[in-house]
């Protein structure tokens, strides 16, 4: 219930109240906007009302803002659509891809003075308005498109969204996004897929060997089928090149293997991916912005109960240590696990000799 | 410190003080087993010892149990040895691949009767003694090949060395081993690495839109390119047979999205591959044993301050609810964050009642 001082955006519309649009709904909501909201399905408008996204929209009704939050190839049809109407001072939509809704509405002759293309990076396995959260763009990149004809009006209304849902606006252009998208999700989802792929094939007993490792490669490919079709088709070329940069790397490793196996010529080539991979993790932005994996991990031994963690966050509260993650260690059918502590670097030391101090026994 | 009934490993020896061999000498302490290091590496064994894993080995002393916890390759020759000093009464191994060292020991005419090959699943991204934990095999699996030679009171000492560190035993024939570990773990770690090297070639301003689905993706890749490379080249032919696998689903979808970009063919392959993945990821066991993904996620938001967790945790453990896991979504440069506490989905609805009957925030 903040509104942020010299704020423009007093009403929007949603179309789409899936994922994205719901959270963006709920988010303006606890900054004070009027929410209308718009979808072709009556009952998910419905469930997004009833989760207090909004209210209903009477179509004659101008916002100050229209964000469009349905499937790439929809977007430029219903920014025409509703330009048509006159719905809105300003547009936006929040397709992950972006070259296609850009393309599509130069193409059908859309103002593309008032329309600003836009991408959260905040997705979920879980898709639809139940699995929406006010806080879902809180700290993360939510792209921004500008094109050469757009208004200043129309750019700063569009970036006072953006602040108003917690995010961090990233100008890109819209070839780059699409690229970078590939790079750092899309792609990785279709390979997730072709690795989880084999374990649909694979025995009982070979999947009772999976530990963490497995797991968290294939994660994400758990997501929608259909949903994810369509951002993989609304990207298709870009997606098409980092596989293809993918499958030569693993085909030559492959290759690799096999001759090893057969002549025992040597794996360096297998190496030198694997050296690449190295390079590649180090380079994921961590939580503050510096690089990823920097945090160090404190283990404590701690039963399978309620109220043991609880004690032990409490220790590791009073000990004036900020935790910065955690995991919990899996023991299957076992009452003992692990909970692992991320802490700054400097701070691990304190926190292990004040946990040891309150009785938890910390693995040597 | 608590010996089990009827145990017969009174000392053993482990040779190679790695991650995995200092590791199961810390547990096998806890247990009150009397443990000798041997490494060729004179400052790993020195490292261990002063970890607390054990004492230096006299090599004319007999023990019970002989690890050998060294590189796929060099297994076979160190039984050899070990057997021909008569070292212990029952020798057996760690590495990740089985069917190879099991084939050496026949060349190099090793008494099968005494060996009985194994492999604890339980890889860490870190290597080295320094990363050696006594708990990391607490319920995980931990492979046994045992061979028709193998001798009775072979197979249960060797049992016992899996019951004394808390691993699950699972029976398994080395060639279906070395298949399972080509599915479940050794094909995903190339394939996380070909993902990631796509990161080392990528701007700054792509990597800036990453968010956690390519950290998860890209986790294992961080581990030791030498180290991995034995491993590999160690099961090279089935490892090569699901890399194939997956560059054919890759090229597949690759081969489909040039097609839909250049004719606007369909993309029901595309579909399909990420069909199989969504069952893919559901056969993946869980912590107790049944499906994975079966937990309900309860989200609160919480200040990035000391003790804030410690409260809410405390609070989750008044609720009197357990907490099977905990993620912190990461908020980078903000003061706000949200915590999702996993939970078994009948408890779900005490816990969001009873946090918010506390004052905290649950996200609608």
């Amino acid at each position: 219930m903040t509104p942020i001082e010299g704020a423009t955006i007093g009403s929007v519309v949603v179309v789409g109240t899936g994922l994205i649009g719901t959270s963006i709904a709920l988010a303006l909501r606890q900054r004070g906007v009027r929410v209308f909201l718009a979808d072709r399905d009556a009952a998910a408008v419905r469930l997004a009302r009833e989760l207090g996204a909004g209210e209903e929209w009477p179509s004659d009704r101008t916002v100050d803002l229209a964000i469009i939050a349905v499937p790439p190839r929809y977007v430029a049809q219903q920014l025409l659509d509703l330009q048509k109407n006159d719905a809105a001072r300003v547009y936006t939509d929040v397709a992950s891809v972006k070259v296609l809704p850009l393309g599509q509405a130069v193409q059908l002759g859309c103002d593309l003075s008032t329309y600003v293309a836009g991408h959260p990076l905040a997705g979920r396995e879980r898709s639809g308005p139940a699995a929406a959260r006010a806080d879902l763009f809180l700290g993360r990149p939510w792209a921004l498109c500008p094109s050469a004809e757009n208004t200043a009006e129309a750019l700063e209304t569009v970036q006072e969204l953006v602040t108003l849902c917690g995010g961090n606006a990233v100008r890109i252009g819209a070839e780059e996004h699409d690229r970078a998208v590939a790079v750092i999700s899309h792609a990785p989802h279709v390979t997730a897929a072709a690795v989880a792929a084999r374990l649909s094939e694979a025995s009982d007993t070979a999947l009772g060997l999976s530990g963490q490792g497995v797991r968290d490669v294939t994660r994400i490919a758990a997501g929608d089928p259909s949903l994810w079709t369509g951002i993989l088709a609304g990207n298709a070329v870009p997606v098409a090149e980092v596989l293809e940069a993918v499958v030569a790397d693993l085909s030559a490793v492959a290759g690799s293997l096999r001759a090893f196996a057969g002549e025992g010529t040597a794996v360096g080539g297998v190496t030198e991916l694997l050296e690449r991979g190295v390079r590649g993790t180090g380079r994921i932005p961590g939580k503050h912005g510096g690089p990823a994996r920097t945090y160090t991990v404190v283990q404590v031994v701690i039963g399978d109960r309620p109220g043991e963690l609880a004690r032990l966050v409490q220790a590791a509260g009073e000990t004036g240590v900020n935790i910065e993650d955690i995991r919990l260690e899996h023991a299957p059918g076992l009452p003992l696990g692990a909970a692992e502590l991320y802490v700054q670097p400097e701070a691990a030391a304190a926190l292990a000799d004040g946990l040891r101090e309150r009785g938890w026994h910390l693995p040597v």
